[in-house]
């Protein structure tokens, strides 16, 4: 969609995926906020639907926060740089980059203290009322837009985003060469969990799901052993049975990427004294759980809201090599009002849709 | 109760407290192991009765814990030294000392690791099936054996076994003059957790208990501000208002002595982001709690069992005077049959019944 | 010094004390910037001298950072708002506040990362080429500004820079009431890391120095017990000797607060194995030193660099009493012409001066 | 060697490795000690020999560990299981075996805290005074011996205890995926934390040393980059600008696995703003060192100290594959009077001797 401007020449008009009621997304212009001098602007070419995207897209809403009027959704994203501020000398016109989505004032106490993430005056792609970057371009600070090394792409670039929730998981938990791992959960963060803790040293990680064909793409993806579970919460001491069994030595650390009562109860009874339970899927609350016998022997839970500090160690795991993103794009739409609804009902769908990715 | 030896000389048979049914307690002759090179025979003066010895008093088990036999109650305790074993160096017949009750494997990976209160093989004073301490003599480990300073007393020094509790508290949720800090329940663990918390530099500390006269008990020994809250799981929201606005900023860290639902909730829905709830008391399982929230927060749950090399620090404690635990000691007993299931029936009264002693 | 604006207001020139050479130091107008939307306008009204104050005054410089053009020195202050920015919610004319003086990017990994006392782009008052604060008022960001309770001084205010600095040490080293303490130099950082260390609980602190009379003045202060030391390196063994009698056990933690040869020998060779040393004064480099013996017992060194998130701590500190900083303040002077330069050098000589405050 | 047993049996005499003088050693009959209920006997197969091992053989002390009567050398030691103590259930004969050397006390502070590699009371094989294990068998505790999987030769095995130091190290300075590193020395030690550093995560390291053809093993190893570096303390400057122009980035973390000033000074100098540096190899004391800027700028010194808690994972690193320490083994000699004192000189004069190990 182009327009002419005063002085004769012809502007693209920006368009974004606005969200205006339950699986009711319109692509419709989308007028950027001015260019201060410590942005960047960025035209996005990668972004990655995120399971919090798909809750926005059903529920119009994500636990307390609310779509109260229409907004653009996404925040897995990664696009060219297409303006600088004036103030910019770490990036140019044309570089490919990846962008971290949440804004943090970065002057209370939490900001100070290197824990930006928990900023309650985050603004944030995509989470209500801030507008997300599924979009032909955005306006974002430079020191949250880093530099793609030639042999990253931009897809894997907009993977960054997820796999930085994998990266402060393991590093919250630490994981180390000592550590081994249990994994509920065989989705997309569940296996990207999987592949960071094996980079930050784990050297056995069982990854627990109800799903047959998750389950094999999870061995496939390098899990050392797979278990099936039931949804049953009088199954548990017959699969920690399991769980023992298969990791010979106890859990050290198990990660929730579920979020319910029976992932939750599975993991604190399943970890060793003095382990961790790391609870990084967000499910229904209140939870009911075997708290007492587990805190009895020091099992200590650990909580995750997002991440921080993640995007130059993300993308040094991708340069490097030690983690593979790619098998984990499943389907790829166009950014087209025909295509964008169906991209977000292929995700919300689940099954062998691990991560839908939209290439603007 | 005296015998003749074989020689002629009289000795003392020694007697304990046996647990022999729901409140049942028989001082009866107890015959003690013989003293190996390494052990020491001490002359048990002074014993505190525990929540826990009180839950085998009443209900012959704690958790999975169950009395089969008769066993001898008790393990809040300290003597004087009456025989030392023959590679014993560190002590001497005569010494008055404080007793670590725990006897760990000392080779497993937690012990190595220096988690010994975590070993599997533990042998610990009172708990089933090993023998407790309310007796005239025990024999046990010179290194689990600590002598008391000239300023420190035999009951202060039985003290050394609750207040370790509190410290490892502290030590394991970490507690700085940068943490404020919440405290559900005004027991003795309570009351001796707000006194750790304020030796670990707490600037700030409020407590909160559903009694009245505890509170009261708590604003004396120096908590900052005190809070009466209810059982009823509705009043969270309105409690958490009070605890912000008497707290001012944020509780860093709640420990929660009770392990209730009621007052995990509370904990976990008034510690600020990146902060920890540290469950103590050990409540029923399940708990059903709003986790997600607070995890969505990282606020993270440390779990607490027992302690670990906390005896010299408690000392160093008492003898400087930092912590004064005698007003906790509310009432003493004989270590007589009269006086005996008298004083767990004290005990297990509540009320002003703070710690009760046992004097032998 | 008054002029007329083109309204016909009467305005207060704002003057500074201006290093413009070694030892000249001259009281001129200084020209404050503009206020920023989060900036305030602070009337500075009690400033303290620190070492690395005297260093410029004496030298033009302090190790890499030299004083090529006239600057205003000064950065220990306090002082009550004069205008706030349009942004600026926090803060109100009138408030009285202590000032943290270092102003960082809060954009670079540093400082994300919460270390953004190490951010290379740090502008720091009176460090080259950064002005200082020494000056009626001063123009600074409102998140760097703390409000004062009202029982704290404007002068305990301007002391939360130094005693920042000790608690960052007694932080970084990590202080408790597992730690019993060494402390090299009673000067005004040893002696506030000592009051620190009681703080963050430490049982037994000693403290070594050259100089009886600053001994004296530590004892009184609170130091457990002192011990004077030579300068002469032969001395160390028995020095050390003597230092692990009084502590009776070992060291945990030292601080050296002098940074010589024979200050950071004696302490590597006093702390236990598995201790730590901290090096807090900054002395000649290179230096000459016994860390292999040091490192093959597991002695670390931890280097201190100024102090990051302590303001709030250490206003807490003071409000609450803990900590009394007014003894410290043993000379005071007006912010004359006559008396600028007069301070510096009571400052510069040391002996019974340990905080020199101006009063402005 | 055999002689007939009173029974007519006929048993092997157990022949050792004794160090009798500077550059002497003998083959000669060792008694063993009894069995106690919780030893294991266990014949050596394969042992390594250590710097130190070398630096008791040419010189007869290491710092302040003097060889004062003939001892028996070695340590770094793996075989298989002859004989069980009565309460050893663990481990059986014909089991294959590798041997942690050191012998803790289990009940000191430094033990209980696990620390034990601290432990004053410690035994560690061919440390003065306490016989090493370069014999047909020796008597060690079974909690100090550990299984070896199938595909774990026992010169693998053997190569736990070098490989023991690299963990330990990485473990210390706190090695993950978020840490670029520094290696100074492609010795054997060197060359284990290049790899160990690998398996805990460090996207980036370069190794440096002045010997051309070492650096080339470790490049084909596996080092991102090399870096040749003087002995010639001027170097310095001009050499720290090839490690930050060879890592982009900053150096996180420095080992210093040579332990001399030039070494030391250079990691220093080069390790960024709150990064670390490892001091493992220990050289001549005391060291001249620029500590003063490193500090200034929070560089942390960690120092190192044999090992803890290290078999496990070690074993489970060689099991799994990710480390690979065969390649290291450059040169085998047999255990005869002939080969013995050879293997040592060849240990001794380095070049293109890495690991030198006795097949017994």
């Amino acid at each position: 969609m182009e327009h002419t401007q005063e002085d004769g020449a012809v502007e693209e008009t920006n368009m974004a995926a606005w969200l205006s009621g339950i699986k009711k997304l319109q692509i419709r212009p989308y007028h950027l906020p001015p260019l201060g001098p410590n942005d960047v602007k960025v035209q996005i070419k990668a972004l990655g639907i995120c399971g919090s995207d798909v809750h926005h897209f059903k529920n119009m809403r994500v636990a307390n926060f609310i779509v109260k009027k229409p907004m653009v959704i996404g925040h897995e994203c990664a696009g060219i740089i297409k303006d600088v501020g004036s103030s910019v000398k770490s990036l140019a016109v044309g570089d490919r980059v990846a962008l971290e989505p949440g804004i943090s004032c970065n002057t209370c106490n939490l900001c100070k203290n290197g824990t930006y993430n928990l900023c309650p005056k985050m603004k944030f792609f995509g989470s209500p009322p801030t507008n997300g970057s599924l979009a032909n371009q955005v306006v974002h600070p430079a020191n949250l837009v880093y530099k793609l090394p030639d042999n990253v792409s931009l897809e894997e670039g907009a993977m960054c985003e997820p796999l930085s929730v994998a990266v402060h998981a393991c590093r919250r938990a630490d994981v180390t060469p000592d550590t081994k791992v249990l994994i509920f959960g065989a989705g997309p963060i569940g296996l990207l969990t999987m592949l960071a803790a094996r980079t930050f040293g784990s050297p056995k990680i069982i990854v627990a799901d109800v799903d047959d064909s998750r389950l094999s793409f999870a061995k496939h993806l390098g899990a050392d052993a797979i278990i099936q579970v039931s949804t049953n919460i009088q199954d548990i001491d017959e699969e920690v049975a399991k769980i023992h069994k298969l990791m010979g030595d106890g859990v050290d650390i198990s990660f929730d990427c579920v979020g319910f009562n029976k992932t939750m109860s599975t993991a604190l009874t399943a970890t060793r004294s003095g382990g961790k339970v790391c609870l990084v899927g967000l499910g229904p609350s209140p939870m009911t759980i075997p708290l007492v016998p587990a805190a009895a022997r020091e099992v200590d839970v650990i909580g995750i809201f997002r991440y921080r500090n993640t995007w130059p160690i993300c993308i040094e795991l991708l340069r490097t090599g030690k983690i593979d993103v790619k098998p984990l794009i499943t389907h790829r739409y166009k950014f087209t009002q025909e295509d964008v609804e169906k991209a977000f009902e292929t995700s919300a769908q689940g099954g062998d849709a691990i991560k839908v990715m939209f290439n603007l």
